[in-house]
């Protein structure tokens, strides 16, 4: 795909500068980017002084407002109002994403009561099941299956060896990463008698007597249900709800081998960092941001706008726009005030035996 | 699938009420429901007054022992003496699962040593290597792979896109839920000369001069030995032993994207909840219950009955019967005032130095 | 597969002792070894008296230096003068692997402009995209699929289900575990404002008015470069990088359901234990070790030789040769004093108190 410096400026809704018919092939850091040759040549991410000083003359390149193209030799340059914004749109431009030909693939398995959309690709051992329908436009890579009545929107692009079960909607522009599981059995099981962990739940830790039991499997007859604009990274895991289904809001964005367990509800606009694990039937506003490794109690409420930073582990209902951290999970600020004040714990110690003995002497000579 | 409702309560060894001919068609939350037509309907799962106070009259309801049926106007009703006991009746009897059609797909690559037991269904794409053996009604979901001289017992449900490698085996009613790995090689590796590693757990923490060094891998000869009625949850990973197998004792359920490493032996009806990771050579008990995130070292003993809180990390052995919480997981009610005390530590440390100030001042008098 | 006590031994560059002309045709743990037959049979691995004492008479094991056969009345004996060393060249011996038959199966879908290596075996329902160059003697099981472009070096191991996307190269002598994804999406988004997790970066927890916002995707144009002798676990992920290579160098090993995030560096011969999540951008050095659960924030630096202990959080830099543990990551010895001071801390709480009465008295007699 080749586009010239100044479509590229006008789908980024940003300025140029120079000889604004070459063309962009690609993009790359400064550093490994060639100069232009005739006909133009890969773009350099240069949007920081720092990185730009590696820039040879005569490339193309995009700078941060306020840089000089010709302090670096360019032949020509964008403008990025907002880095990371350009970025999103300058990497959408270059993405060729999957190979997936057009069409259905002659090896695909598919019920004939599926409707597949316009426009749809099918790739190569893909199995659909009965009465699903996929909507215009989708892309479905290989090794794919999707089960009976499940319902995906316009514009799908749905990576290698996903698991969808039956029973899963989803709307539109749905991504799901190479092998993530939708609509898995939710992990829910009981005993004949109460189990240790509702015992210990209701006594806080002291247990009676100990009997074996055995579990009893309860099983999972909701399904899942998909807003637009959703994301799911790779080998994470959505499990499909009990009674009810296992909700993720549109414009959610779900990174690499996150858990999400039966009947939990996440909002609309979170993100959910690698590793995140959310027990059974938690809920989760929007706008809400887990960073990696974050764990959610299950049965709790995550309140809209919550930021927990890495590997936060939340054991009880957080209100609305709180920041935190830590395991358990407290205000960021407090996390660091107690981080600070467990690292000179050792010498507080020592402090404190001395300030002891020292009381004990006055005490002596009073 | 229908059932009557009187059929539906001598099912679940209940006790029922009103209208014991209508059908229930399946199940629902009570403001979910709707009221029950001519021949029957969805029945709400009502257990608690909080709830059933959503229901709108003319249902059908699934109530606690206790509630009046009346007072919510419904037309039918089953009384459940333990509730999450009653759902998993309930659930198994509308639990359609996926679709697998009898016989064995077309598609599916079988080698001719393989054994396929009496009424065993095998879905698209599967492989089932040499000398393998089904036992009857399994059912196979489409892109399962089974190797060399595995063998599984009777009535087995494994999701699609399952990997058994080769040299596994496991008893009756195994339940795999999509992606998960059995038998995978083990993460075990050597140096020539002692590695660093080695050394810190002999000198805790202090290191000598440190040398490049490759590593070796120790394959793993042994296989992964499963009892029965055992479940295991999406993407999660059991790997094979190295001379010894892996093994998971027989009603043990595993939820998704938990680790068990090689020569881990897991006892019987334990519940490993998602994202739990076992370090090689540990022994876990039997009814043992780890929370998500938990992680067990390598080489450590969990007792009988250990029932560990959501994220504890485990260093060192558990006897029988302990409830652990934190990190590193010491006993609940310990971890408990532990942070309490550390929540109040910042407040502590201004007390502690407001004290030293003023018997320095008494000092100073004296 | 059977080699005699001699021939081991020389493979091994061990020491023998007995009848070397026996043939060994496995390895087993002490106790579950059968005597020796006429021909030979399986050899104990008996590297410590606790374990040689389980020895029936007649057995073939490998003992420790110093340890003696005819204690044990072994037939023959091979010395290990490290033992860890020796079980990897005796498991390499008596491992079969997978059984992938020889050539191309007929199930396969290979682009034709894919060039595949001398020797090289590939399984059912394997999809190889345009221009994908794959190694001599590369083993490739059912259901791997390998995107446009990418490049896999001589004697690869690909177990089954693998997703390997468009644009990854690798050296020789990669072996990948079941189910992993390498070459996913990074998990790169944008939003038009400053986002809240911007701003927390910022104010260290501060926020401002919060506004709803979308994400946009950043997408990743870059690959992922692996070196030689790398090992993926099962179900790990690593995804592409944005601009420039995800990289991990040659001759580390990494184990399942790992996370290595967009653009992150890891250097050589690394151990990454299971569930370690390394987030975008992070720069790992040479022959660091980290245990499993370890975290890493994104876009830190990891030096050289550096030691995690299992569930470290690292959050900031650390320096080449450092031994850390905790949440977050601090020296070792720091972390171990701190969590004595923790466990004391309750106790230590009411000493405070006590002394502070006392001291109040003091100043009250005063």
């Amino acid at each position: 795909m080749t586009v010239t410096i100044a479509e590229l400026a006008h789908a980024l809704e940003a300025r140029s500068w120079g000889d604004e018919a070459l063309e962009v092939t690609g993009a790359a850091e400064p550093g490994a980017t060639q100069p232009a040759g005739d006909r133009g040549g890969v773009i350099a991410l240069a949007m920081s002084p720092k990185y730009a000083e590696t820039l040879k003359p005569g490339c193309l390149a995009i700078l941060a407002e306020g840089m000089d193209p010709e302090a670096y030799g360019l032949r020509a340059a964008i403008f990025a109002p907002r880095p990371r914004l350009v970025m999103a749109g300058l990497t959408r431009a270059f993405d060729t994403g999957p190979d997936i030909a057009p069409g259905i693939h002659s090896t695909a398995v598919i019920d004939p009561s599926a409707r597949i959309g316009e426009g749809a690709a099918i790739g190569p051992f893909v199995v659909i099941g009965a009465d699903v329908v996929i909507g215009a436009r989708a892309r479905i890579a290989s090794h794919v299956s999707i089960g009976r009545g499940s319902r995906l929107g316009d514009d799908a692009l749905i990576h290698p060896g996903v698991r969808i079960a039956h029973g899963v909607t989803a709307g539109d522009r749905l991504i799901v990463q190479p092998g993530a599981s939708i609509g898995g059995d939710g992990f829910s099981f009981v005993t004949p008698e109460e189990s240790g962990i509702e015992e210990i739940r209701r006594t806080l830790g002291e247990r009676a007597e100990i009997k074996a039991q055995h579990w009893t499997r309860i099983h999972s007859l909701g399904g899942v249900e998909i807003g637009d604009d959703v994301e799911i990274g790779a080998n994470s895991t959505i499990d499909r709800g009990t009674i009810r289904s296992t909700r993720v809001g549109s414009g959610t964005k779900i990174d690499n081998l996150v858990m999400l367990g039966h009947n939990v509800a996440v909002g609309e606009d979170c993100l959910l960092c690698s590793q995140v694990g959310i027990a059974g039937s938690a809920r989760v506003g929007n706008r809400v941001v887990l960073a990696g490794k974050v764990g959610v109690n299950d049965n709790i409420e995550i309140g809209d706008d919550v930021i927990a930073g890495g590997a936060s582990k939340i054991f009880t209902r957080v209100p609305a726009g709180r920041v935190i951290l830590g395991n358990p999970a407290v205000r960021m600020d407090t996390q660091m005030e107690i981080q600070k004040a467990v690292r000179r714990l050792p010498r507080m110690a020592q402090q404190l035996a001395k300030l002891q003995e020292t009381v004990t002497r006055l005490l002596e000579k009073g």
